[in-house]
């Protein structure tokens, strides 16, 4: 249903970044070698290139997101972009406003870019089919679709961990149903070719079409993470808790809560990661997040690699960086 | 009451932007000829000027207002200035500071302008009589009195389409009596020496000394768009349409609404404007907002123009723009 | 309990700025001597240093306070510094993420500083205990403990009136039990060698251990200033008044306001403080607080320059500056 060239110009190289869905195999390698020179740049004296100086990048959050907002304001800081925060439930809307009439405000106010949040699945691509052609939309996370940059950072720290995706073992664990990062993850880790992707949750958590996914169900964790190289843990909402689909959080983390027991069963070099905020105890033990395996905090540290290489490839800008560095 | 050379320096020029109501021809000319260069800004690859680097602007809202913030903002930005919002119903107000006390705050934290809007008449003026000689003032909007940076992206727009302000005939329809923007329109309008300046409303949206204003009244929209250049379209407040000064939403769109029909007894190539947002379908038909007489999202733009123009003014640099460009 | 050593590097520089108690006079010292240059910057034409261009600033504010928010993101762009502030109570906080983990994030996110507002004592030492080695923590606050940014531009006023704290009395007035304030005060008056600090307040707002703090007390407002250089004001927070521990407004005023009758008690050449923001007619006379000896707003710039200093020093860049100017 969705346009899935979309995306790319008519060169081929991306123009929007709305979904890994669409994208093939070169794409996800560009956006990752992008980021590689970029990962350099916030660890050095003066954390700022300017690439994107007297560009403008509206961060137009029609969820509220701390921590993704924070990421993708700080990656445009260091891009020397100018950017404007629009929290849009306190905003326009309330004044009756359209979408679309707000969105051509904004354009016409010459913006280069949209960072969209919104809850419900497809925002992003709408906003990006409507949009004039000189600006670029990011998909920042749309209800339970995608958060694709959540994804190629999570490739990001895999690829420097474990090099080759082509045979690695990876396996997904908690609420595929509800996570637009699930649907990412398993995305890339097909299209980078990873030989075997697993997914593991209670069936009140998996989506219905989850057979059409190319991946491996497992309902038991230590079969699920047997010889795995890669432990992906999700965020389990407290909403479901709460709700019909769970027995209860205890009983969760009994059956599928990180433990060094359950994470023992994995290969002994495997990494742990989580998008985070992480529940300590509810999905994961603390030993486990603060252990050797974890990988959580480079995660968020290549998120703002991945998310600069990004906003720099949709606005044409990565060359620039490349041959300079 | 106001003190009208308040905005004016001793040599005659800009140092605050309260009202249009006070000011010359040739203040308005100059203003509209500043714009000009800065409207290429917006337009170059590096949207950046270092005009005001090293100033400190301080967006002072005392109304919501995402959209005028972001273009004060915006303006702000790509003239290197650095900009603080401070939102004043969530801020200190609520400790029990004086107005004035946090102005000379402000103030002594070296700040150069104060981007004002409030919901009182007079606000700014107010505030800009209480200042000290380093600050200048821009009124953003204040109350039912004047938005004097709206009327002059609307006069940048008309001359954009029309050249000649001598010639025209101006119809404004609406709610008059609230709108600030309209009577910054009429005192721009009159000023600019239009030929004809006509206003359109029903009797209870007109003020009482409209007589006043050196325009024509009209209550019938046919009549009042008969061989007109410009119409100028008013946004309909929610809360008129619910309060006792209007028959029925329905009922004013049959009667004030700018359709196509009514459009037609316009000149050929007259334009439609509208300060935004938009209500479709209560004070305009969307055929006419997006269709080829409606230069609205050309506002927008200019907007951002007219605003970098006026803060380079009063802060007495925009000479130095004038001979770099 | 809390570490006195914590603030101060290996080679005895400031690291972190959480407290003055535990720092010795030749600091304070530094920190004033550091702050002189800087305050010619905000007043000049182009208010920027390069300083800390490409290091990244998080305003963790717990508690919300736009005035000294206000003066460290100013603080933090005329150093060229890239700012986020993270309203917490608004964060991701409600997704039941600990304080520690959210730190630990930021940190990965390569920011350099954190700028730490709280309700609780010992937050911003908890917070530099626990942070990484590459990130320092200024206190902008915390709970009835310290503020140390506030102190140190009130001595920098006072060495600006007086020179040599050797010769000073120095009173400070008001609600001593609960001001944060007034602890950094009395330890950086001390520390500097004020020959007679004295505090006047009721006996309900004076911590019972005020004998150790090597200060006066005083419960008549005439006795106390009787002869001193510095009349420093506190302000009467709101729920104080509604409170318990006085018994009305006006009586309070009558005791302890600071009007001219009283401040003619002190030194003809006495000097008057508030840290802002002021309650007329509560603690203060408007004739006091807008009068000669007031130097209530020269605190608020001196602000600025002296949280530039303190900035610049904990990430060990300002003898750039030193150099440089």
């Amino acid at each position: 249903m969705l346009n899935k060239n979309l995306q790319l110009n008519e060169a081929g190289q991306l123009k929007h970044f709305l979904s890994i869905e669409g994208l093939k195999r070169q794409h996800l390698i560009d956006i990752l070698d992008t980021a590689e020179p970029f990962s350099n740049v916030s660890e050095q004296a003066v954390k700022n290139v300017p690439i994107l100086r007297g560009k403008t990048i509206i961060n137009l959050f029609f969820e509220a997101s701390t921590r993704t907002r924070t990421t993708f304001e700080l990656a445009a800081q260091r891009l020397s972009a100018d950017v404007l925060n629009i929290n849009i439930s306190t905003s326009a809307t309330s004044k009756g406003e359209s979408l679309m009439d707000m969105l051509h405000n904004f354009e016409s106010m010459h913006c280069d870019m949209f960072v969209v949040r919104h809850n419900q699945s497809g925002a992003a691509h709408f906003i990006a089919e409507h949009v004039s052609p000189h600006v670029s939309v990011i998909n920042a996370g749309d209800g339970c679709h995608e958060h694709p940059s959540q994804a190629m950072l999570d490739m990001f720290t895999i690829r420097r961990h474990k090099q080759d995706f082509a045979d690695l073992k990876v396996a997904i664990v908690g609420d595929i149903l509800h996570s637009r990062v699930a649907r990412s993850q398993i995305h890339a880790l097909t299209t980078l070719g990873v030989s075997e992707v697993r997914v593991v949750a209670p069936e009140t958590l998996l989506p219905n079409d989850i057979s059409s996914f190319g991946v491996h169900v497992f309902h038991n964790m230590r079969e699920a993470l047997d010889g795995v190289d890669v432990v992906i843990m999700l965020r389990l909402q407290k909403e479901r808790m709460q709700g019909a689909l769970l027995p209860s959080e205890g009983e969760y983390y009994y059956q599928y809560g990180l433990t060094p027991k359950k994470l023992a069963c994995a290969k002994k070099d495997a990494i742990v990661m989580h998008p985070g905020p992480i529940n300590r105890g509810v999905e994961i033990a603390s030993e486990v997040a603060d252990g050797p395996q974890s990988v959580i905090l480079e995660q968020v540290s290549n998120g703002i690699a991945v998310r600069m290489a990004v906003m720099a490839m949709v606005l044409g800008r990565s060359s620039k960086f490349n041959k300079a560095s």
